[in-house]
């Protein structure tokens, strides 16, 4: 007699490194029967086939979250709204829905303006694990394990949903915290969004000079790791940045007032208060590290 | 019959993570007959004597120096002046000076003001290599294997004492590239300095935040390694923050105008030319990270 899986039919709405990752952790969880995979690249959906990730592909995400009973929208977070408009149009009454992206008043929006009663249904969900890296062939069974995955469940919410669409994610391995979808993009605007944005920035800075080559034939494992998430995937961090541009905007303007301040005590030579905010900086950060 | 070495007495000031790795370095390149230590703090001396990176210990730079066919001074680099003068005082004519400080033109400044005719013996350098831990327990033999070591031999160097100290660092295991100070301070004030300045900036940002412990809590593995150079050594980089002030500034200050016209970008909500920085940014990383 077959075990009672926790999911018949699950569809992924683009199967990349957090989709994929979902899918494959799932497996290993032995907490679904059937993924099938849907998204804009017929050579990924092969390749994620290919690598046992889904076990089927669909045309499309109507096809897809036809009668699947878990439906995980993973694209960059601009084709939210016509996903959910067709995953809307198919929807199971004991279906749920949740999401992998990495803001959340939006895809709320989003959600709220596509589904209409069947909004009861659907779970927010961001993920905090990434990699520079995208697409199918990223994607690994562990990369939630033992990381957070925010929920931003709503007034709407069926409390079975909620039950879920937890259970999903914790079947990932993943540590489940809630939050408001306005905090949540307070938050990772800051210690998320921000980097990404200060990376770039960084990188493009340089590789824009005249002298662009001899710096970075001089760049060493700080820049490396300074940078990593500089290269981060472009499409997904345009609309991040588009989505949460209040936040990110709030932000910068917090760290340009900080730079500032560390500008003037350059300019004074002030040794002693810059000596003193190094030193802070590394107690703060490294009493993170060794209790994370 | 023993063979020739390369050294018959090294003496290194300040065991740190730089002038312990130099005499690890060098003992595995059977290079050195003998490694005598001087420095601060005398624990740390201990210990780099437990660990076999020194074979004796020094009272001071003076007694150190005494004797030894090759010195390096490798503390934070404000110390660098008091360092010469007590060198030059016992510094025989067939021995040679080098450095492992982040910074050049303060470095040469000093060496001129201190060393006097010696000043011929002394041939800067600096080893881009690095990690944000510190001290002689830190160190290791292969810290700057394929690392670059940029020397800035100066016009009164003798070319034989600039011969030795290539030598010593191609012992090392470093690829050694040639600039002049200036240049020197403008690339590294450009690809290492300001890069930890923005680091020590962020964590000091949130750390100094009534909300700090809730960001620390939700930051991930992109702030991890953006933020790993700011628990860099406090001294050090106040330190070469001072000497280099002027570049430093001038790179904040490049850095702040991007950073306004990426914030330019969000707040007229440009998708499109957000997208085209980021996927820029990402194929300058990923072209340097390759042909690195």
């Amino acid at each position: 007699m077959r075990q009672e899986m926790l999911f018949e039919r699950v569809a992924i709405l683009g199967v990349g490194l957090i989709g994929g990752s979902f899918a494959l952790a799932l497996k290993e969880a032995r907490a679904c029967a059937h993924v099938v995979g849907a998204g804009r690249s017929a050579a990924n959906l092969r390749h994620a086939l290919e690598l046992g990730i889904i076990d089927s592909t669909a045309p499309d995400a109507v096809a897809a979250a036809h009668n699947a009973d878990l439906v995980l929208v993973a694209t960059p977070v601009a084709q939210f709204l016509k996903l959910f408009r067709e995953v809307a149009s198919v929807l199971g009454p004991k279906a749920v829905i949740t999401d992998g992206g990495s803001t959340k008043r939006d895809v709320v929006t989003a959600a709220r303006a596509a589904l209409g009663r069947k909004i009861a249904q659907f779970v927010p969900a961001h993920p905090i694990a990434g990699a520079e890296k995208s697409g199918a062939g990223a994607a690994a069974a562990d990369l939630f394990r033992d990381r957070r995955v925010v929920l931003t469940p709503l007034p709407e919410n069926a409390d079975s949903a909620v039950k879920k669409v937890h259970e999903a994610w914790s079947a990932c391995g993943a540590r489940i915290a809630r939050m408001d979808p306005e905090e949540h993009d307070a938050v990772l605007g800051a210690v998320s969004h921000l980097p990404h944005v200060l990376a770039y920035a960084l990188v493009h800075e340089f590789a824009t000079r005249e002298t662009g080559a001899q710096l970075f034939e001089y760049a060493a494992g700080g820049f490396r790791d300074f940078t990593r998430i500089a290269s981060s995937h472009p499409e997904m961090w345009r609309d991040i940045c588009i989505a949460n541009s209040d936040r990110i905007l709030e932000e910068l303007r917090r760290y340009r007032k900080k730079l500032d301040s560390i500008a003037k005590l350059l300019e004074a030579g002030d040794a002693v208060a810059l000596e003193k905010l190094f030193a802070e900086a590394r107690a703060a950060r490294e009493k993170w590290i060794h209790s994370s």
